[in-house]
């Protein structure tokens, strides 16, 4: 086989089709969220970023940047090891317990990623449970899906947010197999929020175990921001909760909270926890600052809430048609890949305005789309300035108004 | 199903089997490796490492500290996103061109980890070749068999560094058909080293890629750093070379390096590349700053080798058996998981010496062992501490002495 001439049909397939990324190469300000530099060969330009996943700015906080100065100074870069092999450094330590606290669970576990925490608990769990059935969302993120068909365990694709399609697989299973309801509380890409109550509830009649996906909703919600188990009181109802450390903290790192038993096992038993290099104690330090900041602090999520707020009352006023949803993500649907490219691509270059296309395999074809994150650390002028750019984009293209 | 009693079983089943993993809770201290504290309940206490993967002591490197640091303070804590959407930083760019200029190939890319490298690559090769044949080194690393074992396609394991196998499987083989030969350079448990130009001479005759995980040797061989197949002038042979950010260059991260065309290809099928927040800015910067001083410097790698030799030497003189290879591991054999976890927690509380113990499943049973990594921190008293306290051990322990 030609292997490069593999490689290159499925590049060139993917440039035809529109979906070839182009990753935006940014230089992050601390201090100055969300301005950044981006650059494009020679050139240097400052741009607003639209789409961080550092929902509440958490990585410029100097409180978490002071944190990790500290202890790069006293431990070094990297930690040295494998959790197991000289890579458990005292702060590892004392950051499972605060993640551990923050879910009000007995006990926590750190992964590299959020995707690591996803792919190595669910496929451990399924694999090691005889006769396991994973009843898992049909738009759960990626990391879920690899982790439940690494485990290679039956899988029902339930429909997304349904209770009755989850309810009526539950009840078609055998009560004695070892049962995993795997969803999300906040969706990424649309913004929903799952029925986390409801779900609970079926899982508890049926004997199954629940795996929640926070890390959309980690920092953002709730009154010590646990997520949206902790807003709605739900947390002690879910077996398993997965965040990030990323994302809403604004650092790096995943992890699951549970009980004591089970975090143990996965320990004890995950290919990807246990033969992995563990984060560096300056990350585990940083993450540390944020989480004790955030249970601490509602400043951040307020301003969030009131900021996403008003960027939809104005998109509403100048006509740009958005998602509804009750989280902080407000989506703008485009419907196709090489115009969302082109918006995307004009943003950028005539207004200064960096957002990322969403085309498949992120999202279903036909659902391309624009999604914007708005932070605490936008203002005013930055939203009427994305507003009034977008208008013109709209107007400029032809696209429809919202009605 | 009774999960928490599911759990609680098998973790007693491992106390049983002496194969439960305690982590030492460590401090390492900057500029005074490989020394650390040890945390036991409420006391802390001064310990040697002698089992850290940071082989060369990178992770205390003034320079790659202080890249750290103003990173940290120009870039602040996180990425903000996935290399996609918001998440590339300039650093990400320069870091991924340097390990391409490291390894002699076109391209490079970062992955969160060298677990995730593995995984991502191998996983995203062999499924998406169809028809694709993997022949894998029977005692590769668990990244590389899960990835392997995550594509589903047909897997070959031909015996351990054994060409003669590794021959009579691709004879057998459809010519037509992808084939990747997998293999390690130098093997973490035992330190042996593959024969890379035998196998690439197999690879070429019978049209197979050829995949080398160097994670154990970045950094530490070849006269920049580059590995076992830089030091024998066979990069150019390899397909793709995986290495690790942590280990030899002492911080966190891992990567693939290779033509333009593959890692492009990777980068835009890898779901455990695209779906994941990417390394922090300030994490990519300490390994930048690492690469490039390894690649000028070779002081670091003729200590390190020196100070392996003198171990040797010393265990060799007070008859403490261990096995020959051709790398940087030191392993001592013991045989038997209880008596390894003595010996090490032994050594640990009377002589301050920190050495895991490798048991199953990291090794096979019967194999159990004490692995020692010298690194060029360690020093004559160093060496004579462990010497000495390994001998007192044995003779209390009536273990044989070597003949």
């Amino acid at each position: 086989m030609k292997y490069e001439a593999f490689f290159e049909r499925h590049i060139e397939s993917l440039r035809q089709e529109g979906r070839y990324r182009v990753f935006a190469d940014l230089e992050r300000k601390a201090g100055a969220f969300p301005q950044a530099l981006h650059r494009h060969g020679a050139q240097a330009r400052p741009v607003t970023v639209w789409c961080s996943n550092d929902y509440l700015g958490m990585g410029q906080h100097p409180l978490v940047i002071e944190a990790m100065h500290e202890a790069l100074n006293r431990c070094g870069a990297g930690a040295g090891g494998t959790r197991n092999i000289s890579g458990t450094n005292h702060t590892h330590v004392l950051l499972e317990r605060e993640i551990a606290d923050l879910h009000g669970k007995p006990a926590a576990l750190l992964f590299n990623s959020g995707y690591m925490s996803n792919w190595a608990t669910l496929s451990t769990l399924a694999s090691r449970m005889p006769g396991c059935v994973v009843l898992s969302d049909a738009s759960n993120h990626a990391s879920m899906i690899e982790g439940i068909r690494h485990s290679r365990a039956e899988t029902q694709v339930f429909a997304h947010n349904d209770p009755d399609d989850l309810a009526r697989r539950l009840a078609a299973l055998d009560p004695h197999r070892p049962k995993i309801v795997a969803f999300e509380s906040v969706y990424s890409m649309d913004g929903d929020i799952a029925p986390i109550e409801t779900f609970c509830d079926l899982a508890d009649e049926h004997g199954a175990m629940t795996y929640l996906d926070e890390v959309h909703a980690v920092g953002l919600y709730g009154p010590r921001g646990g997520g949206i188990a902790e807003a709605r009181g739900l947390s002690h109802r879910l077996t398993v909760i997965e965040g990030t450390l990323a994302k809403g903290f604004g650092v790096v790192g995943g992890y699951i909270a549970g009980s004591e038993a089970l975090c143990d096992f996965v320990r004890s038993c995950a290919s990807g926890f246990i033969f992995t290099t563990s984060v560096p104690p300056a990350i585990a330090a940083g993450a540390l600052a944020s989480i004790r900041h955030l249970k601490a602090s509602g400043v951040e999520r307020e301003r969030h809430q009131e900021r996403v707020a008003t960027l939809r009352a104005r998109l509403d006023r100048a006509g740009i048609a958005h998602l509804a949803n009750e989280s902080h993500i407000v989506p703008v649907m485009v419907g196709d890949a090489a115009l969302c490219k082109t918006i995307s691509d004009t943003l950028m270059e005539r207004f200064g305005i960096y957002v990322q296309p969403i085309n498949y395999p992120t999202v279903p074809r036909g659902t391309e789309r624009l999604r914007f994150t708005p932070t605490p650390m936008h203002t005013d002028d930055d939203i009427d300035h994305l507003v009034a750019s977008l208008a013109t984009v709209w107007s400029e293209l032809g696209m429809r108004e919202a009605a």
